[in-house]
């Protein structure tokens, strides 16, 4: 790699593209539809309801949070010279490195965030579902920036995979027990009745929920998806505009991986914005690992944001809210449908999405580790995978575009799956037609509201 | 954390003491008694070899050098303002962060030189020993950097013990083998004759030699206390002075944790040069385990600097060549010896020493873990302890000094060892002074040369 840029400003303000969208969001639809955990009420502070619903673009990050943002922001804009110099490209790489903060990913722009806005609603603890522990890890080093406790249920499964992701939460000082856990109702009754000990991330929340509504000064953080868990993350492409802005360089491609989307639009939005408002035509790519093909194969309509069927219904591109992702290491591209701002933005053509087999991708990553000293998380490997598809393409063609894409997070915790790669014992993991159609067959039927 | 400065400039010179020392260094003593591989010849090339005895204090960095380390060169210069706080403190703390690269610490300066002056003479392959694999790592790095192949000879109990470690030197391109291997005709031995399954780093080195004598092309690369490895160490102290320097500050205290050598010298050496030429009053302090105190209950004279006796004897402060360190968590601190550069000093007063039992370590690893948002490995851990005892003590006294530390790697793959020490499993490990009496009568009677 080379240094682009260390330094560049951190923003003042994030980007709430909902007031730059040419049309109306389909609304939410309420539901009192029981799920696993009950009829459920969110307690969401009133600042981020209205970060989730305003047409306000340029919110104006508070103090606090800034000077939390310090501590490891601006992060650093890279050049790829050596992985260009390998394959021979004509295109320029650059790409934002999120991996380097305790928390090791992207996801701390929103946790500080969440955690300031909570805190100040006088919250005194939070509690959260996590699956391999990238969410349960920002929100511990959230939590404690503001003072307040947090308790993270780790899917059971994970817990005993991963033990060093528990270890480092409780170093940040969170409590973190396997899911299901003997600490709540709904834990103990799945322990009693057996046949869940590997839990799963739908019922994790389930937990942290019962915790939230039953513990005075308690509430639950959940990580990506939210409108505002997008916002926050835009501190991310703003600052990569800043940064290459500084020299004198506009990317014709931005590109980041698709778990729910806080990763893809807090890069993508900032450049979304010049395309909306008609000043760049820049392209806007999402990469989706072939195994949860949400945006590339699943369907845009009405469902449940969570697993179990809880929360309000939204407008999106998904696979069923039933969809259970076969096992594969990107473990935060498994969720089953995409934020609904960028389903919508991928439903009117204003941005692309490709899939790739994890094969391919840890190739990808391989090469790019050995060339530029960064490891990519599984996650973040499909962007460095489908920047090096643009590259080449751009080669074989004699184009000589500039690539921008988010290395969404570090892999020091990946490296047993690095090894089954490097002992040739990956396997790829597709999904079948069938498979989707059933997933979806198995979601109620909606009367979608007419748009106003 | 807050960042003091993340920008400054990568020095264009190393800086080698010798120059400025007021003293002759004892010289060395070639032996030719037999080590467990046979009489050696180091074949280390020319210009380490002039790097390790000349006296111009000032040696240009090779330009392909200085375009490796642009890759995470300058490391950010960090202020501890959450910790100061937290401690109440009137001292001002700084930390240089050399944890920032894919090998995890400062070790892959010297390692990316090496690897220069290795292929400069027509070396196409490396090979050494690594125990807990900080080594092997930058190394790997290194050598790829420049064209070669590498292979690491990794303690067997290490090799079953940290498989990610293995894993990600095989991910930079290294080959690595448990040690004892197959591969070697003394591994080869040892395994039929048995009883040495775990090995241990001098058995490692010693393959990894046989391996260099015996294979065209190949030479042996060893990590640290070569007076060469700290002089390449010496980019992270004057980086750190034209960073403070920008800032209008120079430190009052300098302090570093002690393997060998290359950690403290590398930043300390710079301020130690001021020092020497009478322009500052800087104390400069290394921190090492209470379970290998080689420089506060060692003694000084000639011993092997290492654990076979098959190299040329040095004066040191050392334990005895044959001192086994019990098991502790900062594997790269319990070498038997220290460096006969940074020993000279100690032996003139010109730098301090301390030793600190691990659950104290890191207990304050813990501390600056939840306030910093660093994970310290177990050997830099040993220098924020030092720091934090500083601290207090300036802070009992009334004094504002400044404080600086080299945060010399980060904790990622030693999270088992911070959950031995959050689960209250941590034990701390000491040595009994008629352990180190009878270490040190094992050594060979030398008669010492006279100093011209």
């Amino acid at each position: 790699m080379s240094t682009a840029s260390q330094a560049g400003i951190t923003p003042s303000h994030w980007y709430n593209i909902i007031g730059d969208l040419p049309f109306e969001l389909p609304p939410d639809i309420a539901q009192d539809r029981q799920g696993a955990g009950g009829t459920v009420k969110f307690q969401v502070p009133l600042a981020l309801v209205r970060q989730s619903v305003g047409r306000e673009c340029d919110i104006a990050i508070p103090a606090p949070v800034r000077e939390r943002y310090n501590a490891w922001r601006p992060t650093p804009l890279l050049r790829a010279e050596r992985l260009e110099q390998a394959l021979g490209t004509t295109a320029r790489i650059y790409y934002k490195y999120e991996g380097n903060n305790v928390s090791g990913s992207h996801k701390l722009s929103t946790a500080i965030a969440q955690s300031y806005y909570y805190s100040m609603a006088g919250t005194r603890r939070l509690t959260t579902g996590t699956g391999a522990g990238q969410w349960g890890t920002a929100l511990a080093v959230g939590s404690r920036s503001f003072g307040m406790a947090c308790k993270v249920y780790m899917v059971g499964a994970s817990f005993r995979q991963k033990p060093y992701r528990k270890t480092i939460m409780e170093l940040l000082g969170a409590e973190v027990v396997a899911s299901p856990s003997g600490d709540t109702a709904s834990g103990a009754k799945s322990l009693r009745e057996g046949g869940m000990d590997s839990g799963n991330i739908a019922f994790a929340v389930t937990e942290a929920l019962e915790d939230a509504l039953s513990t005075e000064g308690t509430q639950l953080s959940v990580g990506s998806g939210e409108a505002y868990s997008i916002l926050h993350s835009t501190v991310i492409g703003l600052e990569a505009q800043n940064q290459l802005a500084s020299l004198g360089i506009a990317p014709d491609m931005v590109i980041a991986s698709l778990g729910a989307g806080s990763n893809f639009g807090g890069i993508a939005f900032p450049y979304l914005r010049d395309r909306l408002r008609g000043t760049s035509n820049v392209r806007c790519l999402t990469v989706e690992p072939e195994a949860c093909p949400k945006l590339t194969r699943g369907v845009y309509r009405y469902d449940y944001t969570d697993g179990s069927g809880i929360t309000p219904l939204q407008k999106m591109y998904t696979l069923g809210y039933r969809f259970r992702t076969a096992g594969m290491h990107a473990g935060g591209l498994r969720y089953h449908a995409c934020s609904k701002l960028i389903s919508a933005l991928y439903h009117r053509g204003l941005i692309e999405a490709v899939a790739y087999p994890q094969t391919d991708v840890f190739a990808s990553a391989t090469l790019f580790a050995r060339l530029e000293g960064i490891v990519p998380a599984p996650e973040a490997a499909h962007a460095v995978h489908a920047a090096i598809r643009e590259a080449e393409r751009a080669r074989d063609a004699g184009d000589s575009p500039v690539v921008l894409f988010c290395l969404s997070g570090h892999g020091m915790f990946d490296l047993a799956a690095y090894a089954e790669y490097l002992e040739g014992r990956m396997q790829d993991v597709s999904v079948t037609d069938a498979e989707i159609r059933a997933s979806l067959e198995a979601l109620p039927k909606i009367e979608e509201p007419e748009l106003v």
